[in-house]
């Protein structure tokens, strides 16, 4: 007991198995950097406004940054009995450097001290997340440079609608994950507000700067509320919600990866490194690193509402509850950097097999809407060339024939808008580059899109 | 089957119960005047482009201004048979005024027409959050500023902490919601993107001018990608997490109103108006709309879970699973603006009873802290002081007395530190004022956060 | 107000938006059959005790069935100023029969009637729900049995694995839906409590015969505690979870019948029925009913969550948080049944083309696992065999060849165990039939378990 | 790669990168113990039909045994590059036997193995969570023999509804978790089924014994189809389900728990070893234990959803996906399992201050229901008696004054019915012993429900 922070009034100790549920530093141990980091900012502020001595203050710098070598080269040893990462560092630098330690605790609590590490913590993670972004975004670009002229079956209800270029297959990905990129940014202007100083939960009267340690930290600003200041995790659920939405976005790019990687498709193949095999069926060469990121999305999914459910009717201000908020968010930056970072793996080493597509194109009638298209072009109304498309279709499902079977002689038996130009109009290139509206698929306005691209990733560069 | 846009290549109908299962107009119904605006810069975009003359666009924009009016009148029928809220309006406009109505659909699918239409709902559905929620800061505001002077027992772990101004904790929640309010901003700006012309998936091959239509409608620009621009729901469940951010802040504060109110506690007095009683117990005058509040987060946060369980593993680009996306987004809007609404009313009208808390400020030793701030104002280090001030407590409770019964004499007993100036030290009051620490709870303090409140509402005004 | 059933205390009524926010009868209306049932057994009760007299039971049970009969026509008008389903039927018996309708309530709350309405409500659906699921058995049943001699490849990681009966495949599904419906019948055990009398948490002291209203109503027994009584809404979240699991079984069914039908695969093709088509793409069949099913496991999920969500921390007894159960326990109800009769029709309506199967067996070395299994049934160990015949695959993929392809020379070179009957050993039909381990996909073991399913099936008959 | 179990056909080696995302040892590692029982059971069956010798069988069995000393001496090393528990046992097992170690592998594979060990992992977990689950019951049960006597506060919407006594609202949460008990033997029937010997996923051509394995651990059964077998992870959601409610309702007494410790309250004291202290508030003692409680449920809510997810949409059969189902499941059952050992703790050592709630019951009118029911009682009619009663109330409210203070010729005024005996009828003693209704709060009936639940517990002995 005479080492926990609030002995005083208490007369019995914890119970060891209440230690062991209460105790912390199996997670939050992690943050040792970022909790030094803060402590030597608020020691140094101390002794600005008088509160520490220089010498103090240089001894509490000196103590810390000696602890934290510790810890680097693994002879530290975290002690549960001691709770938390703040603690453990804490008695350790009082009993290294004696008073000074003590007195680095004033003006400060754990409620803001935690909060601040956190946050710290978050905002390198999402650092780290816009960078692995912007990696799977540049393999993306890459590989549909390569790609422009491989010509895909696009797909809605995961039947052929229209063909595309599999390059603007491959940059719908990278919309949604340079989406996901503004999104880390936008949370992190909310993740970088400083809790330091807060205290408890009223503020101190102690005359401290909270600019000053913002500022040292790396902060855009205090926090404006005290209260907020310690029962706030909006920054952590955001941030895992905006994972999830990345998670989901992988989820969707994996599922795709699967299934034409599938014997009955085999667009592409992947990698040896990226593949394994059964050990019961030799044959097998299965995408489990696509499988794996695609169950992923589950447990960052959970880890969100796992956050959302804790914070449900929580009463102002800190609550022992939130202690279950660093286990999610850091559960949840670490799979999904992983998973980014595979994924851009995946894509570079996939190989597309445009043979596999050019066969695909010749089933499913793929080209059924530019048939409509022609009729429009030659004044039908689009509704009726639609209809008069259907049954063209139709006829050639019950008759087992394709589009490229049609003869002129028919086809005018159905429209007498058609004409011979009509057979030149429907191939799959001419399909994909009449397509010129902006963000369509013609390979023209898909090279522009790449060049974009381009200079968009060199934008992001932190 | 004569009405379906579709027809042409199906030999049957569709099942009747696969027809009721698979409409969708009873509730995409509601996009009607979405649906309309976007047909209206569309037809004349297409006049633009030459793909209609002026007067069949004209025609267009009339017919379909009266069907809006019908439609608010009351006396336009939707009906499934006709799927969904694009077909309805489509077939009727063209049953009035024949082949432009027809031709309204060159270059444009109803992919890209759902999604248009679910973001100008969306965009119109957010401004309106924007407004509730500035609306309940504002409650806030008024509220703190007639409660400065109000001290009641700040809380962590809901035992008593620290005196705080009542004001204070209630500019806690203001904090919250102007967090929410920015991230509204912030996805607003993913919403404002115009997916017109993207058609099924590929763009399309007429002259279109996507930048047009993006303008007409308030967009800020045409997206990039079509196969993105049908296949993407980010911004639809980007605004049900942002809501059920809010929904979550408004849990806790409806859990303290709640406890507030509680007979045991008895903080506040809620208004007649915003109360219910009990069908069995004549004395009950329940927190309902308060308890109806924290209950309506499970159905937010469960939308949000609906729409990632959706759209988890789906494969580009539009599948029919994402009709599903629709009621979510709806429901959760209307949840949280009606909750901000009530919210707001609760907090205008409920009373805070200044004796109760006065009363509660005697229980629980909540100036304990300031004892230890005192003898750490007196050169203690700040652990020795707390564990010399939890002794002290300890000693209260075993006796059964509280701090307002200690002696000078007993305290130097535990700390020749004391001195008769340690009664002035740990009034309520001064305990409150003292803490003068950007964002903490001191008056002053206070009163330049609801000043400065009032000025960042202003700055909301749309 | 005069109206409210609570009003005694009251100076002010309610709020016209308090009113609509809080009223529940849009959403509660629909337990009107349960609710009159359960009055009726209440008022014989009360009359049995001696509460009402003979005479009064008759009036308020004739004044009940005439108000049902009035709402099954339509001529009943639910009033949003009396809050709930309980209260418009109550004040409207009142007005028709007068004091015997005020004295129904005695040793009643609402807080016990709503439980016990919404239990036989629940009981009720998911007696629908053991019927669909039974529905849908049998398609797969029938179904199955008309595939028995489909050799389709079985998958794992959707990569082709061993050759499977199509029956045995469907069969996995029959297997999930029984243990559905055994979840089902769980639940229902848990569902069939009687709350009704305890009142409003406590009990009453009128000596009311709570055995008898339980029997009227079919429940098994009343429930232990009352303070539980009115608490409780396990059975509804176990309800929704259970229909939860069902809708994922239903969502994996839907994926493989979404991919079985895409044009890279093709194993089955749908009826026009249950498929639609597209607005601009004229040959496009869409799956659209397999896509809402999958689709809506969303919004089943989203209905757990929510209750389970609102459900969180919440102090017992009664709270108006709870009217929340209402919505996501009927929708997931509503949903589910749906989702399982379609289904069954789409398993019924599928035509499976065998020819599409044989193709596809000759891709993807589906039979490899047999030449391993060959190689062990001549004394190879297991690993060994596994390795040997990996080496023989990697040949084939680097000379584009396949297993029909190989010469007993090539093979001898691999392994001295190959000799001439391993030909007949590897075919599709034989793979099959040698997997007469339990439950496997032998034909003779298919159609043992086909027999065995009809047998459960009969067994469930309710 | 000489060392995969799948080599044979791959060229490359996994990239290092690949093998650290998709080893699982670190996590399934925990189920040794089951893997070497599934093993034992199955070189006993290969040897009793003749696939190993008698020798062989024991050198597997000698070895595996000698294996699961050494993991639990903690001198076995897991590694990483051999994937998974299963791999890294069996190349053990065959470095330490030789060929024996092989053939183990015969007529199985990973895909049934782990499903295997999964099952009997949480067959054994849910035997505990049932024994923890008696244990809280236990705990409840004793502390409501103590506390029969003692009235307190019932409540509705936290407001104060009718007196009871304090054994009657523990033994509501006695309810809860006898059904979550019964839960848990329902899932345990589905859980206990064997999948051992569907192999990959068709079942297999060696004569094995599928009975004789599972009768050997245990299992109640074979499962019936080898596909589903494999695919199945229903049980596992199942148990997460189970354990969610349990949080459930562990959350709701928790919540409880936290709001009768608060001073505001404080009707009960905690004891010192469940409670912790703050750094900052020497005065603080923390409910910590029961708030950890609270917030853990938004972790087992999390994985629930997690693997709903997970599971959505996955077509059959094994996919790897489905290595994210074991960290969910081993962590509710954790978790769970703590929460119910110290819920247990905490319930034991709280002392119920009985002053406390006689205070309280002065409060709030509690009996005004009392009152209302005494005119019933003299043939008022109950709506009316409720009206009454609440115009008593709303001039006490007017006056501040209490239903003790009021006179008969006051009561008189509102109704002739009331007579001198109203006195004694309202006592919160009477109010509770008149609830004598089955369920309800009469301590005879409380007393009678404490000795049925001593019965059911003991009926629950394993």
């Amino acid at each position: 007991m005479a080492d926990k922070p609030w002995s005083g009034r208490f007369a019995e100790g914890l119970d060891p198995t209440v230690e062991a549920f209460t105790e912390s530093v199996s997670i939050d141990g992690r943050l040792y950097a970022e909790d030094i980091a803060g402590s030597i900012a608020h020691a140094r502020m101390l002794a600005r406004v008088g509160l520490l001595t220089a010498d103090e203050a240089e001894a509490v710098v000196a103590g810390l940054r000696a602890i934290r070598t510790d810890i680097e080269n693994g002879t530290f040893r975290f002690d549960p009995a001691l709770e938390d990462v703040h603690m453990n560092i804490e008695v350790e630098l009082t009993r290294r450097i004696g008073e000074p330690g003590k007195k680095l605790h004033t003006a400060r609590s754990r409620n803001d001290q935690v909060a601040t590490d956190l946050r710290l913590y978050v905002r390198q993670a999402l650092d780290g997340v816009r960078h692995d972004l912007a990696e799977l975004m540049r393999a993306l670009v890459d590989k549909a440079s390569q790609e422009v002229d491989t010509i895909v079956p696009g797909m809605t209800h995961l039947q052929f609608a229209q063909p595309v270029s599999f390059a603007h297959h491959l940059l719908a990905y990278f919309e949604m994950f340079a989406r996901d990129e503004e999104r880390v940014r936008d949370a992190l202007v909310r993740v970088n507000i400083s809790p330091l100083g807060a205290a408890a939960l009223a503020g101190t009267p102690f005359p401290i700067d909270r600019g000053m340690t913002a500022e040292a930290l790396g902060f855009s600003a205090p926090a404006r509320n005290s209260m907020d200041a310690v029962a706030d995790r909006d920054f952590a659920v955001e941030a895992v919600f905006v994972l999830s939405l990345t998670m989901q976005h992988l989820s969707r790019l994996a599922e795709e990866i699967i299934i034409w990687n599938a014997p009955f498709y085999g667009l592409v193949e992947l990698p040896d490194a990226y593949t394994t095999g059964s050990s019961i069926m030799p044959q097998k060469k299965n995408p489990d690193v696509a499988e794996l990121i695609r169950g992923k999305v589950g447990r960052v999914y959970g880890h969100l509402f796992g956050l959302l459910t804790m914070l449900k009717a929580l009463p102002l201000t800190y609550n022992r509850d939130m202690q279950e908020d660093k286990l999610p968010v850091m559960d949840s930056l670490d799979t999904a950097r992983a998973c980014l970072t595979l994924m851009a793996g995946l894509v570079r080493g996939m190989r597309v097999k445009s043979d596999v597509a050019r066969q695909a194109l010749q089933k499913g009638f793929i080209t059924a809407t530019d048939i409509a298209d022609y009729l429009a072009g030659k004044g039908v109304a689009f509704r009726d060339a639609h209809r008069i498309t259907g049954e063209i279709v139709a006829m050639l499902v019950r008759q087992n024939r394709t589009i490229a079977d049609l003869t002129l002689t028919e086809l005018t038996g159905f429209s007498t808008a058609f004409a011979e130009d009509v057979f030149a109009f429907i191939t799959p290139e001419a399909s994909v580059d009449r397509r010129l509206s902006y963000g369509g698929t013609a390979r023209p306005g898909v090279r522009a899109a790449i060049a974009e691209a381009r200079q968009r990733l060199e934008g992001l560069t932190p």
